[in-house]
């Protein structure tokens, strides 16, 4: 009977042992190192011929170093006889880089894919994509789960529920993303509409929704340099919201990220562990939910041959 | 009528620079550079609708982003229409790994094959791959150049020619490229044998062939940590030869090579410029020689539909 093995790249390590965890098994035996010249080397160190072998890799900061770890052990596994080579990606970066927006663009989120295919990789498990989309990219199964049901369960633990909070997205682009929190929280949304009166003028963020008086929770799939987000929340502020805290899967947290979200008015901004925060990086303000039990059930799912909803309730 | 255009990626400007010239164009418009969170970011800032476009990258350190800067770049060349997309590699970074020397090792040179072709790589220029079988791990066109010549005119330029000169391999598997330049110095060879007696013991240097007396030239494909050449030298001086020098095409120069190349008895050390050396990591012992007209020449052949020879000779 085929084998169910886990291995961890070098991302996010913390939150494959979690996943691991979740699943009831123990990491497989693997090291990824470089050789002097920053070439990486990668040592499976046991038998995977014939398994069913889930990676898991976010392809975050550094995304190019992540990225190549992550297709030459597909690579490794393929040329090792694995049976099934099932990518876990919690966070998949250049996803950003979806369309043509411009002239002569790349479409970067679909090279991805078709990097991830032709090193040989047979099915995508990833989270909150940045656009639904990307699963179209690929000729394989992708599997999308959401973090909305965990963020839910924080917000309620929290007291953020009914008439007195309201949901808030940033942009109009987040707004299917603003009801589906909305829908757990039994909450009103509201959203940011960024309008430029004329060019070299000032946005002006226009509120649609009420919000005075109101507990605002901002929610978006993931916080890079946070300049949307802190401007957002000051204009709810601005509007009379009691008070404004941010959520998101996906603490990208780049360049100003940190100083902008402590000098916000943000009192608290609730992200996963999608991609990890080493401690020295993290202020009080962030506090952490994990993903671990979400991926792990998932990929237990799949591997039962079970079907595996974006929106995977937990079994308790 | 297409036109030939060349666009550089940032690994290795000064060449491309060269190579451009010798073609007698300009470089094509653009820019690469990276979002906050590290991701990489293309513009190309000129029409290059039907074009054929050559695109210059050696695959050096920092390799996975030399490496994606260039699989993005072809996909943004791919998305805008140009006629063909020639990768011009003036070094192949995961060249070493082009085989399952252990166990469930990947074979990286391979993978590195089947992403440029994925991006959408029409055409591959190279020079002195670690194994010329890499150039079967494509199904499209690659064309493969030899520094040889041009080392050759360094060292008859310097007088080292004939029965005094003796040119080195320093193991089995660089006997080939060995022969190769002694043809062109009219010039006998020698091969370093190691051998370790037994286990937990230290290898001994043995060298095949009449070396006292004489001035030697080791070559080799590429210059990395600089182990085994520096300890080839000594092993020459051990055995009597007047003057060690080295040579080879690709200066990795990784980790403690500069130490070791200032410390060994090699007087000199002759590369190309096919990785960039930045002038604040040279040591003077090091010389190069370009290999910009050698490329530029070969692209002018390709572009007019004539055979380009590996050990290509300069036209004048
Ligand atoms: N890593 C990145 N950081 C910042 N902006 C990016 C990044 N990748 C892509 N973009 C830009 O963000 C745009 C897409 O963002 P969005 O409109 O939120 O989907 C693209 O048109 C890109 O120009
Ligand atoms: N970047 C690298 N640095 C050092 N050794 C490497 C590197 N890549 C691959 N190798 C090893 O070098 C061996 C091939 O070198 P060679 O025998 O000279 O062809 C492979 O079996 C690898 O284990």
């Amino acid at each position: 009977d085929p084998r169910l093995k886990i291995f961890a790249l070098n991302s996010n390590k913390k939150l494959a042992e979690k996943i691991a965890d979740a699943v009831g098994v123990e990491l497989g035996k693997s090291s990824v190192n470089q050789f002097s010249d920053g070439e990486i080397q990668i040592n499976i160190e046991e038998s995977i011929r014939g398994d069913h072998v889930y990676l898991i890799q976010s392809t975050s900061y550094p995304v190019n170093d992540n990225l190549m770890e992550l297709l030459i052990m597909i690579d490794a596994l393929k040329r090792a006889s694995a049976k099934t080579i099932n990518v876990v990606m919690p966070y998949y970066g250049y996803a950003r880089q979806d369309r043509k927006a411009r002239s002569r663009e790349p479409i970067t989120a679909k090279l991805v894919a078709n990097m991830l295919t032709a090193a040989g990789a047979n099915r995508v498990l990833t989270l909150d994509l940045h656009a639904v989309q990307i699963q179209g990219f690929f000729d394989i199964p992708v599997d999308h789960l959401m973090a909305a049901p965990l963020l839910a369960d924080y917000f309620i633990t929290n007291g953020y529920v009914g008439d007195d909070t309201v949901v808030v997205s940033p942009d109009h682009g987040g707004v299917t993303r603003a009801r589906k929190l909305a829908e757990f929280l039994k909450a009103p949304i509201a959203i940011i509409d960024k309008r430029r009166p004329k060019a070299n003028v000032a946005e002006v963020m226009n509120i649609i929704g009420n919000v005075e008086g109101k507990k605002c929770i901002l929610i978006d799939d993931m916080i890079d340099t946070a300049g949307t987000i802190t401007l957002a929340a000051q204009a709810l502020k601005d509007a009379g919201a009691t008070e404004v805290v941010a959520c998101c899967t996906h603490p990208v947290l780049s360049g100003p990220a940190f100083d902008r979200l402590e000098n916000s008015p943000l009192e608290k901004v609730i992200v996963t562990d999608s991609i990890y925060l080493p401690d020295e990086n993290r202020i009080d303000k962030i506090e952490e939910v994990s993903v671990g039990e979400l991926i792990g059930d998932a990929i237990k799912r799949i591997h039962e041959n079970k079907p595996v909803s974006p929106l995977f309730e937990k079994k308790n």
